[in-house]
């Protein structure tokens, strides 16, 4: 059984153990090293996945070829480019392994039959997508509202852990500015 | 019955005729004039709204007291602070009718009795919010990759009846541009 997915679907319903045991059997471990994609831009997302191990990032090329990360999910998370996953459009978006990951994967039509085979498998559907969709409304209303400085605090405030784990590069992308700038703002902010 | 309402969630979900009214029963029809503020900021919001007829736009007050239109809702859509009806926290953003609107209301205690009353409930749940989610990730995604013009033509594409109901000011806002660079981009686009 993946006990730290049942534990994190604990959290938002209740399971029997033979539902526990059918959800468990739906999903599909699989290993990435540091660098591999979960997604490419352009692919068909056929899949959701909860991050055993690991931190992924959410990657969007600009016209210019110019890289922007403008996500984040780590352990115990969901990963997923939802847009692509319910209409099954090539996605805009890739999701890459920062770090060496275990991502359990489920496809599109077992989660469904996760949504209806499980007595709350609909409320747990619900309450997933809530989650994500208030953080997306979240960093919506950061982009639109905050400067670099606020969106940095924003992102120590959202990811309190991945200050250590991500390279500079990768932060100051997320918050908008080029490196040297997020250098000056953490400088700030020390003292 | 709210027959717009019904037929809305009847594309979702099925059904019983007593589900449609009690369903029905749980929301308030509430009139709004041309700049009544739905929600304001800083207010919790404790209503789901479903436009019956109408418009409305999401404002956020930058520190400088600039006010940016960050999004629009038009009838036979929902419109709500999710984050704040969620967790009860004070909203970021207004919303406001910017042509008169009747919406009709739902509370969060009768939302979530809907979810549980209603034997497709937390399908629904799940169905609406994934909705609003692909249009946040969207929304996102048009924020960090597009420029200006290509966010006009996203504009012009997720809301095409729009362009004639609202005033250039929302619309430049919006974009991310002042109303000057807005009708060059519209000029540029008409040749």
């Amino acid at each position: 059984m993946h006990q730290h997915l049942i534990d994190n679907i604990s959290h938002l319903i209740r399971m029997s153990e033979e539902e526990k045991e059918w959800i468990s059997s739906k999903f599909i471990a699989k290993q990435f090293n540091k660098g591999d994609y979960f997604l490419r831009e352009g692919q068909i997302c056929r899949e959701v996945g909860f991050i055993e191990s690991g931190l992924v990032r959410y990657v969007i090329t600009k016209e210019n070829g110019e890289e922007l990360t403008t996500s984040f999910n780590k352990e115990l998370e969901y990963t997923c480019n939802y847009e692509s996953f319910l209409d099954h459009s090539p996605t805009k978006a890739s999701i890459q392994c920062i770090e060496p990951s275990v991502i359990l994967t489920i496809s599109y039509d077992d989660l469904q039959a996760l949504y209806t085979h499980v007595k709350e498998g609909e409320k747990f559907g619900r309450l997933a997508c809530e989650y994500q969709y208030v953080l997306a409304i979240r960093q919506l209303g950061s982009l639109y509202k905050q400067d670099p400085e606020q969106r940095y605090l924003q992102f120590l405030e959202t990811y309190p852990d991945l200050v250590q784990r991500l390279p500079q590069y990768y932060i100051s992308s997320f918050v908008g500015v080029k490196p040297p700038s997020l250098s000056r703002i953490r400088k700030r902010l020390a003292k």
